[in-house]
Parts: C-alpha cells; structure tokens; sequence
C-alpha cells in the first residue's frame, strides 16, 4: 500500500473505533461483562483456529531467526489458552470503575456538582510478539468502557489477527458493535507511526514492552502517553537494619522472579554496618546463583566479585545479577538513588524512624517501602485484580495500574435555570 | 550563542531546578505559605523596579506593531499590581494539596499502604506576553512544591525577568532555594524548543495562550503536556425548554463575558420548537448587540441572519457573535455536538428528564450540565479557590484545575519484614 492508502484506510478504521467508543461508553456493566464471558468461551471454542495461525507464525519466526526466548513468549498452546480464557473471567468479577463519583458538592447558587469516572474513548495499544497481550488489553479496555486498537508485533500478526477475529464474532454475539476491538497489523510499521500521530481519534497509547519499544512510543507519539518503564529497583541497608530481615528481604527481592521490573537491581549499604550485614546477605544470594557486581568496599568485605562500573549502576539485570555498593551513610545512598533510580521502586530496611520517614519523603519514586520487599509493587498484590501495567510517570497514573487508571472522568452540572452574575 | 551553548547553559539551568524542587518536595505548608506572603509583599516594594521595566517592553512593543489588545494584556499599573499580590495571598489561604491521602488499606500480609499526593517536580510553563501569568503560576507551583521553569513571551522579557528576580530575592529571604522560580526567557525562542525536549528535567509542561500555542506545544513536546485548550462550548434548547430558562441562561452564557473559553459559540434548537423559543432568545441576545450567524432554518424564522457557514460551526469567535442551528432533534443534537465540540462545555436546556439523562451520559465532554450557564465552568465557581487553567484532555485532569491537579502521587509501603511468596 502507499503512504496515502493507509493513511485513508487507517483513518477509516480509527473512525469506525471512535463510533464504537460512543457505544462502549453507555453500555451497561450486564452488558461488558456478557461480552467477557462470550469473549473467553470462544477463546476455547477456536482452539482449532488460533493454534495452526500461531504455528505458522513460530514457523515464519524460526526461519526469521527469532530468538528462543521470544518464540517462547510468542506460543499458544491449549494450557496457555485456558489461561487466557480464566484471565478474561477473573475480569469479570472486578468492580466496573464506569460511573462512580469520585467527588462532588452543592454550590451556594444551588448547582450540584458531580464528577464520575468515564471511559478514556479509544486506548491505542502498541506492544511486541505477546498475543496474550492481545486478549489481556482488550478484555480491560472492554471492561473500562473503551474501545481499543491494536497493534501487535509483525512476528505475531497471524496469531493477532486470528485472536481479534475471535474477539470481534463474541463481541457481536451480544450486540455490541466488532469495531470495539481492532488490529491494525495489516500497515506494519507505517500504521504504528500513524497511530502515533492520531490526534482526535485515539485518547491514550498504552506501550507495553521492551524498554526501546516504550521509549520509542514516549518520543514520537503526539497522542497522550502513559509509560510504563523499567525498574532500576534498589534496596537500601540502613546502619540499623536487623540482620535477618536483610538478609531474607534481599534474597526474596533478587531472586524470588528476577526477569520482572520490580525486582532488585542494586543493593546500597551503610558502611557503618557493611561488615556485619554484608556477608550473611551476600552469602545468601550466591547460594541461590546470583552474580555480585560490587565496588571496592564491598569487594574487600566479600571478596571475589565482578567490578562493577558506572553502567551497573543504571542496569535493569533482569537476571541472577546484582550491583552492590557501600555508601557512606543515607544522605549518600539518596544521592545514589536520585541519580541512578528509574523511580519505580526502592526500599529502605531500618529500625530507626527518623531515618525510615526520611527515605519515605525523599526518595521520589513510584513506590517507597520501608522493610518490605520490592516484589509487592504490583497490581495483584495491591489488591486491584488485573494489572495495566506499572506506570513511572507522574501524570495520570503512577505505580501499579487497575482499570480506573484506564478512565478519565468528567463533570456532571445539574441546575434549575442558574446564571453567572 | 550557539545550539549547543544554549543547551549546556539552558541543562544547568534545568538542573538547578531539579534541586530546587527536591528541596521544595519536603518544604512544610508554613514555609511555602511564608515564601508566597514575601513575594506578595515584595511585588508592592518594588513597583519602582518592576513598571520601568514594562515600560520598556511597552516602548519595544509599540515600536514592534504590537496589537492594542495584546499591548492591554501586556501593561503593569499600580492597580494591577495590586491586584497580583491580592492574588498570591488568596493562594496562601488554600489548602495545601501535598501529603493528602488520596487512599490506603492494609494488605493480609500486614502491609500498610498508602497513596499521598506529592509534588509533580518541576513544572514548565510557555505562555505569551502576559507577566500577570509568570506570577500566577510561580504562586500555584510554590503551594504545591513545585519548582516552575518559565517561558514567556518575547515580548514581556523585560517584565518577566524583573519580576523573576523579584520572586527569586522573596524565596531566598525565607530560606528556599532561588532556582525554585526561574525563566528561560534569555534563551529565545531555542529555549522553548529545548524544554519542550527536556524529559528527565521537566515532569509536565503547561501551555497557557492562544490555540496556536497550545497546539505547538501539544505536538511538538516530548515532557508530558497538560492541555488547557480551546471551548466550541454548545447550548442545546429541548423542545421541553423553559422558555425564560431558555432567554436567560443563552444570553448570560453568550454575552456575560465573551472572550472566555466557557462562553457560549454555538447554539443548537431543536425543530420542534423553534417557533417558539428562537425569536425571544434571539432578541434578547441582538439587544446585547449579538451577531447571529444562522442556518437557512434559524434565517426562516429570526430572519437577518449572517449565513453560516461549516467553519461558523467550528470557530470560537470569543466575541460577540454567535452560530446557530436548527436540529431536528436530540440525537441530531447530539451528532453535531460529537462533530464539532472541542469537548470543553455543553449544556442542555429541558424539561425532560430521560433526554437530559441522555445527554448527560452521551455528551463527551468535560463538563456536562442541564439547565445552566456554560459560564460556570471555572476554577474559583467550581470553589477551587484558583485556577491553574481548564484541562480539555481526558489524561490526568480534565476540566477546571485546582491546586491537586499539580500534584503527584506516591505509594508508600510499610512492612515488618514482608517477603512475596
């Protein structure tokens, strides 16, 4: 296709979302849940025709040279399946966020004031070869009220495609209109830049992926943004941590999932207390495999680590890989931490209180833990059911985000005739 | 100087706010309150200072063929200067936003959670040659803990960098850091292009000024953007319209204050009772001297009409003029409403409690009311007490902004040792 000929045919499609937002937007709770149910019943009921279109996708990935890990993200199989389908149910049961006040007030000229929580309108959603993803982000749009485009990688495009064809008949089973939910694989690259560019037709864009993919779509898109980052998450040894919380807080941190982006990344500690903590919680970590990569304080109490370098300091391992620093003291380890931190998650493990309410106030991430470990910042965890994602930014969103954090909101007037004097 | 000198020295600049702003994070409400009473107070002690200085930009603009309207917007007098420290000592009476608990529960594991508001950071600002903004929104970012980065126009450049060092000597008076307040007027318009770019140093950036303004910076910014924009603001007669609703909420919505992004641009009648509610409305408003730019339906039955046009339907005259239609009815309200609003304020004249219902729930803007004056979108009528500007995105605030809306939040987690299992 030409330049132009997407452009009309994209613009056409985005149209057809807008018109399905309009829709989405009054639907009754009955009504978004049907569809969910409807949607994962026929998760199941097309196994026979998602799983040859995902075969065929490994098959072009494998000869594309696609690397183990991704064609392992990229596989369906009837458990992964039934996985989605109980995915798209627990959503189900979550409160409807559609329509819930958040304040409101009586003026004194007797106009009453409410603003209630509405649908975004179109959320744009621009990811890499997961076709969970496909399922996961349309079935929380659906349930926020929102239609949704997706753009999906090229590596998964028969798997999305089929998916979404999948969505869309469950979706007009119960009388809700197909253009809720949309793929726009078909324009390759140039649909995601115009996506981007879709001012007026899509409200949001949610990237979900790599950090490249995110900062990419942070950079070029025009549209609102909510960016969900990485985590260089750090956990901070104060001089009056108890040694067992350390020690056990650490290794859960580390080592409990460390492909995910709250887990630990560095470990800061007090130099009044590195002789007496460090060892036990080091000891710890290299019995479950983890690699230190230490600097020379810490590499004369331990021995035998990996130099580390000033790129330690702003790596997201995501594996059995730790950067270890000793620090002077807290003001020290806050400095550390306002320079390196990617403000998602850091904690601080003390008995003393002042110091506690300190790291609290002063570190500025999305998340501040005292004596807990960095693993709970999470959707599930907080108790919000499903997860969006975890923003790091500070507009709109920031920490871990549930389907009100896919609304907007908007204010109710209701008079009997007042004018402004 | 050169690209790169504006850079290195606007990047100090920029760095020197991100400091301030850690200090101002953790400053209590007594010392931003204290900060605010001395810049008011030092506005009054150097009007010696500050009007020669505007006298200049006065001087330059009328030499430069500055408008009467934006030389008005431009100028100083004791009396406005006034009525600026008035304006920063209204702020100091406001609630102090930071540190608000927004929500918090304890998780079964023990954890206690808690979501507080914090400050953004550091706030851009781009406006145009109004100095009454650079106090304005210095004021409302101090209350919140914010550092503010200004830019405004070259032509207020002399005004605004006396009133910045006025503002500057006021914090250091009370002990808070200079940086907190500064402007990068001396960058030109290279400098407006950096900020726009300075993700890392500025966490949201507000436009304040023409549609043209915002919409550049809209587009061009890669720092979150707060959109304050434009209001194709709609009245919507009912066929069950009041009729002396009907007169007086028009006129006063039209003609009360034209040039506001709340006052009414087009009005919509349905066919019904046209007859009966067009020509009352209309001689009221052709009485306030209202030009009408009419239909062929409205020119039937008010006559004297200036036709309109499609782009009457999509202009914000912010005068006195005004486009109206005859619509056959409520969802042909409804459809024009969709195509032309800029979904800033709409407002249905009725007696009908379902079609108000309806429009209530299908009207995507933000703010929606039933029989009252579009006028009453507003910050100060909302009781925020003062506005930072009117949000037209559905991301982060939408509608009036108070104080809150320049906030952050933050989850803090306290734990006794917690680990995820």
């Amino acid at each position: 296709m030409t330049e132009s000929a997407v452009l009309t045919s994209l613009t056409d499609k985005l149209s057809a979302s807008r018109e399905a937002a309009r829709v989405l937007a009054t639907a009754t709770t009955a009504q978004k849940n049907d569809a969910l149910r409807a949607i994962a019943a026929a998760i199941g009921q097309n196994e026979s025709r998602i799983l040859p279109a995902n075969e065929l996708d490994l098959a072009n990935g494998r000869e594309n040279g696609l690397s183990s890990g991704l064609q392992d993200r990229l596989r369906l199989d009837p458990g992964r399946l039934a996985a989605l389908s109980s995915a798209v149910l627990e959503i189900v049961a979550l409160p409807d966020p559609i329509g819930d006040v958040v304040r409101g007030s009586r003026l004194e000229n007797g106009l009453q004031l409410t603003q209630v929580r509405v649908p975004f309108g179109v959320v744009g959603a621009i990811y890499e070869a997961r076709p969970n993803v496909t399922i996961d982000i349309a079935a929380l749009a659906l349930k926020s009220g929102n239609a949704v485009v997706l753009r999906g990688g090229s590596a998964a495009e028969n798997t999305n495609r089929v998916l979404v064809e999948v969505i869309q008949s469950a979706l007009v089973e119960v009388g809700l209109p197909l253009e809720a939910v949309q793929t726009i694989d078909e324009f390759g690259r140039e649909g995601a830049t115009q996506l981007m560019q879709a001012r007026g037709y899509v409200d949001v864009l949610i990237p979900r992926g790599s950090a490249q993919l995110i900062d990419t779509v942070v950079r070029e898109s025009k549209v609102p943004v909510i960016e969900t980052g990485a985590g260089v998450v750090h956990v901070f040894l104060d001089d009056s941590a108890d040694l067992t919380t350390a020690v056990e807080i650490v290794h859960n941190a580390k080592v409990q999932r460390p492909s995910v982006c709250n887990a630990l990344e560095t470990l800061l500690v007090s130099a009044g207390s590195a002789e007496r903590l460090l060892p036990p919680v080091i000891e710890r970590l290299r019995d479950a495999g983890v690699t230190i990569h230490g600097d020379a304080r810490t590499a004369a109490i331990v021995g035998d680590v990996v130099p580390a370098t000033d790129e330690d300091w702003s790596t997201e391992y995501m594996s059995l890989d730790l950067a270890v620093k000793v620090v002077d003291d807290l003001d020290d380890a806050l400095a550390h931490i306002n320079e390196y931190s990617t403000h998602h998650t850091e904690s601080i493990i003390t008995n003393d209180v002042a110091r506690a309410e300190r790291f609290l106030a002063e570190v500025d991430s999305a998340v501040v833990m005292v004596n807990a470990s960095t693993r709970f910042t999470d959707g599930g965890e907080f108790g919000f059911g499903a997860e969006v994602g975890i923003s790091t930014q500070k507009l709109h969103a920031r920490g871990p985000m549930g389907l009100p954090e896919l609304t907007s909101t908007k204010w109710i007037v209701r008079g009997s005739g007042q004018v402004r004097g």
